[in-house]
């Protein structure tokens, strides 16, 4: 595949490079932008589930990537710039030196999804109104490593595609299977039906996770940080707690989440 | 107590707030700033291990923020300002209005630390070459969430009083006993002599975590993401992994961290 140089930051190939931070606020309707290596390599590989659009590379860099370059589809064009250029394209210094842009896959029905799964040691991560892209990536990143079968967002989360959830996710966002747009509620009886354990961990619970049973087919639903899950959506799940240190403010959403996926996804 | 109102940005008793960015970058000399509310309560806490040296905070907050305010020592001066005038101190918008700056307590010599803690369930996070501030804050957090007694930070940590780690800690860094400064090696030997389990957190080890007896005195030692412990660090301790999916990116060491700690802190 051959590396198109840029030398004009206003080249129109590279339009969808153009000003990131300020796309990054206004949303972008079915694409998203992606950066640094590590998420280049995940977009390129065959785990990802997003189609990659074009790639914008430091041309100091294109030599230390020529595998990744050589991994992705031959139809998607690889634009190479000095770092003046880039950053001008960017709209900001980008000492990262590597975008992306792909193409968001389109959310199955909950109902596929969920049959698709085992029915022993399955764990899917039910993620309700987080609003902050550093928690969302850092959720997205545990199911990755602990093997969750997919992530269910409902409709009050932000964006898991925007640029920084992608990035503290480590690319994990562009290869776990997710539900996006779902209210939580429908999502925990669309769970409850296909035979799932609902369990919401809340600091108010009086049952502490480790000592909760693991097999079988279970859902672990995070609410946002401060309010966390409302009440009428507790009442339809088993609760439980993390034990913490009397005087101090609860766990992040994320590490809580992490501590629950490393209970369920042990074999023993 | 008094507030002080202040109307002119270059007033000198408010230089130590000024251009918080700038100072952060260059670093402080015994003085930290912190900023919001969360961390304020912590300050004026008799938990803060932290001289608090004076806080400025926007007028229209002073109301709801009178029990703070009353709980700070009477030779701390409260400062109101006008949040144009704020901003202008600051450097930048604060759009949380709350800004204080402490004094960052001495680290005690680590034998003593040591000496001062109980014989069983006591667990101290050992956390060697973290330079990230995000992690850092993480890390804290995790800490006082299981009640560790302390952590100790190895001379290669980046300041764990910046700003942003302090944020993040919610608080956490403000009243976590630690030490800081030595090298990792001191710490390891320190530990042992005093009858520490050493036990490294490690995706290489094939000892899971989980497995690992609970009770005692225990370290958990923390290396930099990417790069890890170094070998040398490693051979002086007991290695301890978190099972995770076969081919992803391990896990954020502030999350290995806290599943450590939920590990380690529980009665049973």
């Amino acid at each position: 595949m051959a590396v198109i140089p840029i030398d004009d930051p206003l080249d129109a190939r590279v339009a969808v490079f153009r000003d990131i931070r300020e796309r990054d606020l206004t949303g972008r309707q079915g694409l998203f932008v992606a950066e640094g290596e590590v998420v280049l390599r995940v977009l390129a590989s065959p785990a990802s589930r997003c189609r990659p659009v074009a790639a914008l590379i430091a041309e100091k860099r294109i030599a230390a990537l020529a595998d990744v370059v050589e991994a992705l589809p031959p139809e998607t064009p690889v634009y190479a710039a000095s770092q003046p250029v880039l950053d001008s394209i960017a709209g900001f210094h980008l000492h990262r030196g590597i975008l992306a842009v792909g193409e968001k896959p389109a959310p199955p029905p909950l109902a596929g999804l969920l049959a698709g799964m085992g029915d022993d040691h399955v764990v899917v991560v039910v993620a309700c109104g987080i609003g902050n892209h550093d928690n969302m990536g850092g959720i997205f990143r545990a199911a990755a490593a602990f093997g969750a079968a997919a992530v269910l967002l409902d409709g009050r989360c932000c964006d898991p595609f925007y640029r920084k959830a992608i990035r503290v996710s480590v690319g994990a966002v562009l290869r776990t299977p997710m539900s996006r747009g779902l209210g939580a509620r429908e999502l925990i009886e669309g769970l409850s039906g296909a035979g799932f354990r609902v369990l919401a961990m809340t600091p108010s619970s009086l049952s502490p996770l480790h000592l909760s049973p693991r097999g079988g087919r279970t859902a672990i639903v995070l609410g946002a940080e401060g309010p966390g899950l409302p009440p009428d959506l507790l009442q339809r799940c088993e609760t439980l707690g993390i034990p913490m240190s009397g005087g101090f403010d609860s766990l992040n959403v994320a590490t809580a989440g992490a501590i629950a996926l490393h209970h369920f996804t042990r074999e023993a």
